[in-house]
């Protein structure tokens, strides 16, 4: 490919590039326990890596980098020498290798921003994990990884068979709006789109923040209002940390027929009561409660793949709320309203909807605006994504745990993300270090949350309720 | 610290902020291997990075950033929420642990540019190498380690005792140019200063190109002549490789005594060996010998601390020769004209001397001239460095090798470092990746052409001189 042939980016593809800074990369990532075969060889995971490096040629688009230009359109271009050796890695965990280490590890590695020189993907085998498991992380920029999370790249590699041996590295696969040939395709749809969306970035960042002047012009659409201010709406750093917790989908299904309410539902109210506990430990808890961005993908039909378009509805956790059970019911509530808006969604004509609905956050990004302006919601919790039915293996091992790792924005430090693998659901949180030092405890209290609502519905001994 | 009191930089520790790119970052390493001690408690490593970590609140200039500022002369800031887990890791090799699982580590931490938000220095504990060792990695920006190596901050760690536990890590311990309270006087030395060299760079970088449209105009000075243009010499990019290798000190004194000449000289051969085989093994021999840039330090009187100062004289390695003998000799002839020319540095006066000497390789760095004039040399060779005299031991751990990580500036893409340790030399090779993809071979080639020269003087039995 030469330079007359640069492949010019969606404009929601672009949008991503724009917005990414060294406080805000914006990559994502997904983390998977594995458990070592029973009758695994010594040399398994040296093995394993040997086989995964030995895929050095990687098709488009994942041999693509960045490309440099003289006007602020993102491009792409296909690097001319690849080295596996930058995106394929092998490490190990200091002893006792538990989940503190592996933290650890992984909160490094969803720190630091892609290369700027290098394509846009990294997968990172990690070995020392206690109990016989090790780990696979991988991390894809969010304009190459369509769709929500990167969780299918992974599943690309897995198979239902545990005997499967010969798996496909995501990176030999091509990846392209139609699936096909795509490239030509990709290079005509909106040339112009990513300087449009630029310009229409800049008026709205400058709409919102005459709306916080003047507030008798505020439109309630581009500040719908209600949210406080909460230590989470801060500027950020580039530091991430992660925590996760893995709840059997038996114990939420049970409270959920117990409080005639569903899963998603009950998953609500473990992340409000904890989000609740913790920042009234800080005395940071605003008095009005925390609302959650809740990200919902939006399919466009013109294309055939996944879009990348989101649009961020808005679902208050009731944090204000003391009371168990009144908080509990106000949160069923919350996520009726919030189911209504969602059949609401178009889905036709995605583009221009989604601009509009996407704007304000992509405004509250600009450098002055987002100081200025109220947050539009204070975290991110996304809706619970499927992950695969049954168990499914890598050359053998059994997948345990499937996490889900997400972009931060400036000025919303906490993103929840959940994904049902099997019989259990993955809750995976990804904070801004220098906000949430203490992020682990959100985890914790998630369930501690389960414990004692477990005891309020008496579904176990020690039940509080009379 | 307020903004009227950031901290602007002497102008030759400035000009490694001026001259840092992606593909060249600016700092130099330590690498160095330890052993367990023999009745180590089982978590001991575990303490040592839990006793590490506990100091988190480095002073100055430890505690230093970049400062982004309007106009291009580079400045410290004081860090606010200085974070320990950035700048302290604790790392575990994938099993064997052996030297390529510790290479593919050291390679890639040593790869990654310092981040441009915090503080210029990094430390990193290896555990899982094998036969019951560690491994220490130490990066520094070269803004930071004033003189040529890192080596003395590592050195502060450590001691001749192997019973002393408590030791003082170098971010604890002030830096200063005059070691006292240094921070105003720092300010107030050359406060233009970074900004005219600057400026001087600039219109090196232009004679440099004028002299080689014009060669009649060619100043000898700025152009020496005589390097061949070799694939040592072409644009490189971010990624480094890095080898080792270790000498028993006797094995060189003896062939020294046997060939008349000093250790240096036979060091000095061993590189032009390995180096001209390596070459040849790709045909890639210039047909004119390799000529090596050796960095020396020099004191400027202004100063009480060590200037970061270096004045590059060329050494012809004789890689032309083939006879071992002849090329052995010649060398002793280059090594003495480098004495000579060392003897006669200026001790005074430094900086106009470094400047004019030192311009010409700044200049090359400028992305237009370093592609159109000739090298000023091919590859770095860094003299010994005089590291412990005796054992010295970090907690109990005996220090068992000890490697200088250096720099690598476009179109010079091998720097070889050498350290005395006790009774060893300890020879450290960092490569650009894309250039020297075999680097290993050099630093194996080394060992190979000892082991032939103590043949050639009868040293060892098998010998094959007549």
């Amino acid at each position: 490919m030469n330079r007359q042939q640069k492949i010019q980016m969606a404009p929601l593809d672009a949008m991503w590039r724009v917005m990414e800074t060294h406080e805000t990369p914006m990559h994502v990532g997904v983390l998977a326990q594995f458990k070592i075969p029973p009758r695994a060889a010594e040399g398994y995971l040296e093995e394993l890596a040997e086989y995964l490096r030995s895929f050095n040629r990687p098709v488009y688009p994942w041999n693509q980098r960045w490309s440099a230009g003289p006007d602020f359109v993102a491009r792409f271009e296909k690097i001319r020498d690849f080295d596996i050796e930058e995106h394929f890695r092998h490490h190990a965990l200091p002893k006792p290798g538990g989940e503190r280490q592996l933290g650890r590890l992984v909160s490094r590695l969803h720190s630091i921003a892609l290369g700027p020189n290098s394509a846009l993907w990294e997968i990172h085998l990690i070995e020392g994990l206690e109990a016989h498991r090790f780990a696979v992380y991988l991390k894809v920029h969010r304009a190459l990884a369509r769709g929500i999370t990167a969780v299918p790249l992974l599943m690309s590699f897995l198979g239902d068979n545990p005997r499967k041996r010969k798996i496909k590295p995501f990176w030999t696969i091509a990846h392209t709006p139609d699936q096909a040939s795509g490239e030509e395709e990709y290079v005509s749809w909106h040339s112009q789109g990513a300087n449009d969306l630029l310009r229409s970035t800049t008026r709205i960042g400058r709409d919102l923040f005459r709306s916080v002047q003047n507030p008798r012009e505020a439109a309630s659409f581009l500040l719908p209002g209600k949210t406080p201010r909460s230590t989470l709406n801060r500027k950020i750093n580039h530091q991430r940390r992660i925590a996760t917790q893995q709840f059997g989908i038996q114990r939420l299904a049970r409270l959920a027929e117990a409080a005639d309410s569903c899963i998603e539902d009950i998953l609500m109210y473990l992340c409000g009561t904890a989000l609740r506990r913790f920042f009234m430990e800080y005395n940071a808890l605003p008095t009005e409660s925390l609302i959650a961005g809740v990200p919902v993908e939006l399919h466009d039909e013109d294309e055939l793949g996944p879009s990348n378009a989101i649009a961020g509805l808005r679902l208050s956790l009731n944090t204000h709320l003391g009371d168990p059970e009144e908080r509990l019911d106000a949160i069923k509530g919350s996520m009726q309203s919030l189911r209504e808006e969602v059949e609401n969604l178009p889905h036709h004509a995605v583009a221009p909807y989604t601009f509009t609905r996407s704007l304000p956050i992509y405004g509250s990004q600009l450098p002055v605006v987002g100081n200025l302006v109220p947050p539009l919601f204070n975290l991110s919790i996304s809706g619970i994504v499927a992950g695969p039915k049954h168990a499914v293996f890598l050359r053998g091992a059994r997948l345990e745990a499937l996490y889900s790792l997400n972009v931060l924005m400036q000025h919303s430090a906490l993103s929840i993300d959940v994904i049902r693998y099997g019989d259990t659901l993955n809750v995976a949180l990804t904070g801004a270090r220098d906000t949430l030092p203490r992020l682990q405890r959100i985890a914790v209290y998630m369930g501690r949350a389960l414990d004692d609502l477990e005891k309020l519905y008496a579904l176990v001994d020690g039940g509080l309720r009379e």
